[in-house]
């Protein structure tokens, strides 16, 4: 049993953390802090919780952090940086959900995000948290920078093809789409229901800092620069992504061999049979990615299909894997969860 | 752990009661069976259920439900009728999703369900499931009729007000509002997204097949007929039913106090703070029903809201309930849900 | 042709006034105010309008207004009763869509709306923009009070009922379901799509400000008090309000007779056959209200279902329509309009 | 003004001509036929046209379509063809809203729709009614076959490009997003509210009818064969077409002027200011495509994104636009919309 704090829990992955962690045999809940809601009951801001967790949001100043074994940072970006040196000084194990530890190239960092970084130093000792690709490493860290949710399901659709080096690593496509709890639980007139509902549209074409963080694991898997063009789009789902991946194959190949053996042994990615179009909604409130692999009309341009619920496998379900491989846990411990359907 | 079957498995009562089944630690899910699907794997159908359910659909001509403790019937009306004495005889006990053994009186239901009914006798050995108002019986039961989804969160709103007869039997109403999946899966038109979504209406105004459930529930309570207007709206959610329900006052009486008695031992019912106004999502994907009770403006009208997810509380949930309460199981197991928010 | 200027056009029923007066024959936009965007051009804000609307918005110190013959107010409350006396004087003709002039007891206003009102002998003078009641008050009208969007459904409904007085006054009860554009175009956390998508709930049982709107109008039909219950609830539709309404009868009467005779030259009414179900969708974008009236199993509890277009009779298209009348144009002068439907 | 006849009013495209007729000043609807519904109003079954529209469905074989100026067909695929040579040598202009008409290549049509043709004569003289490319032969065509929705989307997003010869012909990618309306109004389990609902997936990877429709279109304008992947996607909006289209740039060119030149004189294309993301909302129930063209980060590749609303100008809207040019009606007669937002 580990003593958990989680920093910033009145958003969108912080009730999400709260709702796998509730459950989590081998987590005593301690703290959740919120600057403008401490005192009130999380039960009373996400009613879902009433009789599930009974903890009140504390002040920030108030949260005795060190005390926790591990701590999450479901925050804002430019937060968790703040605070990191002084919990792992305190022997504190740390996962950020935002993106602060994502960028090993701080200028490209501090670029996309329009700060500057408190600790770049830190950003050297922390892992990337993509278990798939870095399991080993992160069960000896003690600072996981969580992947971005886009992030994650292109990276593990592109994965297969870049190591086995098939496809033209300089002409990648990356066509996604999201469901609106992306943005966030914030005010903003854009993710209005009157505005986002019965509505489609690309966004952030220009460039989206999800691109920096993609080109950066692509480029990790061929140990060379990729040519990526990345478009996100917004879609009236509440959760989901679907990322529609392009590439142009260099080499004959049994993809669908390809994807399910270096898949084999992951729980939490399923390679669905040949021919399949996974739906958004099969993998909703669980921490599975679901993959399917085609090459249209035998043509030399692959299309993968890759599908994850942005709010777990792309946030606080991806952060409880990261946090039961730090601590000994078996990796799907409170992650054994049915999705939702209908 | 006992062996469960489950007739007709290709509706949202269907896949529901898999969902909450497949993480059943006491249960053994034996067979499933499809007359038109069988052969088919439940996964492929339902790909939400990969790695999780490895049944194929069965033929129920060699499903063998008779090697079954327990079987579910989440099958249209009419079908359950055929096939339970032969089942109770063989020493089966059976769960009807469906309304074969909701109403006692076989005249009503022929008329509303517009059958024969096919086993008149075994109506009156049923136990109506709603474990609320009828635990006792159901502990015993060989035969449990699950209650519609309409008649769950009604009943559960009235009954307070009923037993301490506190309102005017002869005046309620009840406006419910049921999200597009309690029309069960099925090619209707009328069920389609494009006809559907951005849509309001009511139906089933001049009668609803519900509303002799409801009247003979509310009967039971107060021991003769209940005056009810029952008005059910089709509302573009996937999953829940709030109901909406109106007295008039004839005591004075502290009604959140009342309410909050009636249910202190209900693991499943919720009576929500003074003020409060449940959502359907805060019961998504659970077996709880939330409920508040209003007097607006301190007048003489009482306004309950009551919420349920239909496919949970209102049908698959409720059957796994009273599943756990047959065998002797701890009620809340596999049903300690946490609902999905956002 | 007459000059047309609108105060505050960034929100829903002011993109939904441009929408409607942009293909206006006899109406020549001149000006459209915004303090916060003022310079923007309005089909920047609202691409729909591009090639339609050439507009930029305003400052209200340099817009004018003067010189318009008719100015909307399409602002939040408290807005229009600062300026309304001063275009008034220099002859200009005035309606607010909000709710500044719409309660004529200036202390029930002050309470609702928590503000002093600024002209309450203007109050006196305004008349109450329903022209299935008001029309020949309208006619002559300098000043109109737009009604609310529930106050229309709610209205519409109750009205022959009331005028024939054949039910009980004292126990009405108004269920009413509202989409999620009737809360504005503003950020708001309770209006994000992830919040209001997939879920539905009741608000505001204790008290809603169009209650005492409500019970003016009704008892201006009556002639004096009526007992009124009223529930709002909010539904993932973008547009569209559905009220359901219910009321003892005291009188055996031909009630669909009675409804359609009351509207027989009403063209924005639509009295629907016996036994349906108007549905929100079926006047989407449309000015019209429909409307069924139902006797549930001949009891004397009768049903109203009536249906509007929030945006269309319960704002913009009534505010259109009264501006029709006010300038002696015909009355569906530019709301000759189909439904979108699907 | 001219007679009209529709054949297969029922679906979604055929109310939608309803919608657009019901207000065309030259047009005078004479007929709609329906083989299931024949003496049902069509007021009955598309209540939105109530007071608008007072025909019946009448049964094909009474429809009398010989005596019409035009007919449209809004037929499944495959009804056209068996009467369009009987309606011509009748002297009645004819357009086919299925894809009876298409495909110049008669095998490659029987392949993709499983048929034989019954008139392949007839398919050399059928004008494919894309105006913005075949305008002049769409005045004098007798039969005009009406693009599909992807089809339509998809080729006015890349015609400038080809046009020009800017890009690599042989990789143009086609990643395109449907509402659930585009499926028709068919009782189809997997269109239901409850399945498309909150969900999104991608369909037809291997292979879209609309596959050798856009191939043919943009071959028409290259004058040879392009090599594309086209990849629809189903996104739970009701109408709306999004299409995001990614082509490799060959030389150095001012895109937006481009685009901007090309459709300088097409009332119907709206090129959006550099920068812009166009909205599906934006398009809602109007006969507009919208095109922005993006040069990520400056690099190689070109994105457009080209919105439309799939049953207007991707069916029914595209359909009485290419009336107008046959019978020599200003173009945009009944089809000055402006698109409902929200």
């Amino acid at each position: 049993m580990i003593k958990v704090g989680i920093v910033g829990g009145t958003g969108y992955t912080g009730v999400e953390l709260l709702r796998l962690l509730a459950l989590h045999p081998l987590v005593s809940l301690q703290v959740i802090t919120s600057r403008a809601d401490a005192g009130t009951a999380v039960s009373q801001m996400f009613p879902s919780l009433r009789g599930l967790v009974d903890l009140l949001f504390v002040h920030p100043d108030e949260a005795h952090l060190d005390r926790c074994d591990l701590v999450f940072f479901a925050t804002p970006n430019g937060i968790a940086m703040q605070q990191t040196r002084a919990l792992l000084d305190a022997g504190v194990k740390v996962i950020d959900l935002a993106a602060d530890f994502r960028l090993q190239n701080i200028a490209s960092w501090e670029k996309w995000y329009g700060m500057t970084h408190a600790c770049p130093d830190l950003v050297g000792e922390a892992v990337y948290g993509l278990p798939e690709v870095n399991r080993d490493k992160i069960k000896s860290a003690r600072l996981v920078a969580n992947p971005g949710c886009y992030p994650t399901a292109v990276q593990l659709g592109f994965i297969p093809l870049l190591e086995a080096a098939v496809i033209d690593n300089a002409s990648l496509i990356a066509d996604a789409k999201s469901g609106v709890s992306g943005a966030g639980r914030k005010a903003e007139i854009s993710a209005l229901f009157a505005e986002a509902a019965d509505n489609f549209k690309a966004y952030g074409v220009a460039g989206h800092r999800h691109l920096p963080e993609i080109r950066q694991g692509l480029a990790g898997v061929t140990g060379s620069e990729v040519g990526l063009t990345f478009v996100p789009h917004l879609t009236p789902l509440i959760r989901g992504i679907h990322a529609t991946l392009y590439g142009k194959l260099t080499k004959d190949v049994d993809l669908q061999a390809l994807f399910e053996q270096r898949y084999a042994n992951e729980a939490f990615v399923d390679v669905m049979p040949v021919g399949s179009h996974p739906e958004t909604r099969s993998v909703r409130g669980s921490n599975r990615c679901r993959i399917a692999v085609h090459r249209p009309q035998g043509g030399d341009t692959v299309v993968v299909l890759s599908v994850i619920d942005n709010l777990v496998k792309g946030a606080a379900g991806q952060a409880v894997q990261n946090m039961n491989i730090m601590c000994g846990f078996a990796e799907n411990t409170a992650l054994n969860i049915v999705p939702l359907l209908p």
